[in-house]
This record gives C-alpha cells, structure tokens and sequence, in this order.
C-alpha cells in the first residue's frame, strides 16, 4: 500500500497562523520532514510517535541535499505512510516546490498541497497595512533577492521592479540589499520611497525596522540579526 | 471602555483554510461584521450569542456604503465590543482595509491584522503548482482587474504585467479579461502563454479551467458561474 505527501504551508512561524488544515494533517502524519527554519512550536502539533525528521541546515553540517530530501519523501511514501513536509509561509511562494513534486510524480505517489500564509502578509499586519492600495500601489510583486550563487538574480524586469506605484517584497534578499537598493535607484525609483525590513515576522523575536530605499543597505547592515527577513518596498510602507 | 477590532482574514472560503488566530478571534468576538462574501461556514465558528452583521451585497439590495461600515465599526467597538471585521483571503491583498483602518485611527480605536491565505496561494495549491519557480517564473504579481468604475484600471505598467517570466494574478478580472487579454498581446506577451481561470477556489463548486491567453476572454466568456474569480498567466499554469 502506497502512502501519500502532504505539503505542508505553516506560516511564518507563529504557531497562531497554522490553518486548521495544516494542523489535521500534522495531527495525522506519520512522518514529519522539516527544515531547520520550522520553529518548534510547529512540530509540537505533530501527532504523538510520529518520526520527525530534520532535512534542514545545522549548525557546522551542511544542508541535506535536494535529491536526499526527494530520496526521504518518495521511500517514507512508498512504505505506506502518510508524510508531511513542512515548508515556511505558502509553499508556493519561493518554497522549492517542484522538485520534490516532480519526484513524487515519477514514482506515481499522490500528494495534495495545503496553501499558507506567506510572510508578505503577516509582515504587513504587523505594521498595520495592507499590501495595496488603490491607485497608488495597485500592483504586489514577491521576488527572491539571491539567486543559488547568492547574487541578485541576472536579467530581472527593472522596468517592474522600479515602479513607484507597486508594493514589491523581496524574499531572502539581505544579503544582495546594497546591490538591489543601487538597482533601483539607477532604474528610476527616488531613495526616498518608504521601505520596511522585516525580520522573523510573527515570531516572538520578530523587528521591524522603517527607512527609505537610500538608507536599505545601512539599515540592513545596522542589524545583526541572522533570522530570515523580508525587504518591502513602496508608499504604503511609510504607513497608512 | 472601548472596545478592539480585529480584522480578521479568513482565507478564500474553504474553513479548513482559517488559521488558528482566525478561529480565536472569531471564538472571542461580541459582534462580527460579514460580507456576504463569507461563507455561512466561517461564521458557524462565531461565539455563540454574537452579534452577526452582513454589511455586504445582497440579491436586490445595494452595497452597505464604505462609510456606514466604518460608522458600524467605530459604534461598536466605542460601546466596548470585541469587534471582528471578516475579510476574505488576506485582507492586505484587495481587501480595502485601509479606509477602515483610517476611521478607526480617527477615533483611538485600537486594532489588529490577522493575516490569511490569499486566493492565489490555494488555486495554486490546487491544480498543484507553485508560484514562483527558479529562472523561469521569478517574480509573482498580483493586481485587480476593475477600477472603481469596473473598468481595467489606467495607466497600468505593461512592462512589468506582460513579463514571460512572471506569475501574473488577477483579482476580479473576469469582466474585463478581453481588454487585459488584448492589452498583454498587444505589449508583447505571446497569445500562447498558458493561463488558468480559477472561480470559487477552495469551495465545493471550485472550478479550474486550463487555456492560453489567446482563449482567455472565450474561456471566461463560455463559463457561467458567476463565483469570485482569479486569472492567473504564466509558464506554470501549464503545469508543472
């Protein structure tokens, strides 16, 4: 008998924003695959006896590889169980989806994705703003800040991500701040546009941090926090 | 004492979809201010003996006016109430929190976001495939298809939104999915690129329907449900 993969989104890390569908199925799961970056409240929802396995990053070990995580889910399914995998936010918003969709596929075991809520809006709750605004940031754009050589992204749309009337969010983009911050502004966006850096959003150590786009890599490297962050830019940053 | 508003996102309708901050707010609440947007589900989970107000369209009655919801607001959380004010999705994404967030600021009434899953995430979660993938579909996007006036609004930026390489949403699009269909053709966009008509997404009559965006307006145009609709365009939409 041939189990099945769900996949889990879990938020942002606030065991708060768990849907109730997350929860059944970590209520149901036998095995749990997860990441270093699930927080463990998440995983205290898991069922009792069920295997917990950490895929993830660890201090002084390097990351499992792509293909193990693959290896894990396909044999955990395979043996007749019903595993989930964890991954932060919405899944489908920067979460590496499809590789291990593509390798369930080939081995023809079934899976459904459980939708979640991604770090954009918890972020923005936070502070108490929506991520758009009619006429004035009528558009919302996520864009990851590194590539897998941890570079901006070669050949981005400037032309949309300069645009003084969107909300855009970069994902992951601390690193690549200075590179991007220097983007926008040779495209045409004024160093005054309002940005917000958004660190461990939801969680008990979660800062947010105002500025504009001028002062994004001074503000980034002003702080010494490590967790994941978000960088928004746009006018409603500057609040509502 | 004055009372508190909690916006609280509810997710595109499913109630499995709730988070759990959703539930507890809703379990709290002494009054809860609907739109008929809501499924009667989400509001099974009210207080019992709270107040349930519909301030939204009705068949054969006109839409509660912005003013009089914020007035509704602003009464109830003055007469010491837990306010709930559902908003469907994630209130930051369309969700025109920010005229009610104005009037509560007006009065010192103090409130919370609770974010939810946006109707992007779920249709995407159901035909199984992320939003965002590496190289190919880097940069996700989300606009409104209508204008106050219900027409495709002006002065959008068409390089940014007949991109290749992006996931491009459409909120409440489906009146005016020619003119936008024609408008990203006519910006370069090829007729080919694959695009998915998502109506009631997450409920029991959700309906997915694959095609191009040079069959969009047919495609829109043959379908007679009249249900929340998302247009979705981009290299994912035909699946992964």
């Amino acid at each position: 008998m041939t189990g099945f993969v769900s996949f889990v989104s879990y938020g942002p890390g606030d065991p708060d924003l768990l849907t109730l569908a997350a929860l059944k199925r970590l209520q149901a799961a036998d095995v749990v695959l997860y990441d270093d970056l699930s927080s463990g409240p998440i995983l205290e929802h898991a069922r009792q006896g069920a295997d917990l396995i950490s895929v993830g990053k660890r201090a002084g070990r390097p990351s499992a590889k792509q293909e193990h995580v693959n290896r894990l889910l396909v044999d955990h399914a395979q043996s007749g169980f019903h595993v989930v995998r964890l991954k932060s936010g919405d899944s489908g918003v920067f979460g590496r989806l499809e590789e291990e969709i593509t390798a369930l596929r080939a081995e023809g075991i079934q899976f459904e994705i459980i939708p979640g809520v991604t770090a954009a809006s918890a972020a923005a709750a936070a502070v108490g703003i929506p991520l758009t605004r009619r006429l004035t940031a009528r558009r919302v754009q996520f864009l990851t800040g590194a590539d897998v050589t941890g570079h901006l992204p070669k050949g981005l749309n400037w032309a949309a991500l300069a645009d003084p009337e969107a909300t855009t969010v970069i994902y992951m983009g601390k690193r690549t701040s200075a590179a991007l911050a220097a983007q926008l502004q040779a495209h045409g966006l004024p160093a005054e546009t309002p940005v917000l850096l958004a660190q461990n959003v939801s969680k008990p150590d979660q800062n947010l941090t105002r500025g504009t786009l001028g002062s994004l890599a001074q503000i980034v490297a002003d702080e010494d926090n490590d967790g994941p962050a978000l960088i928004m830019i746009g006018p409603l940053m500057m609040g509502t």
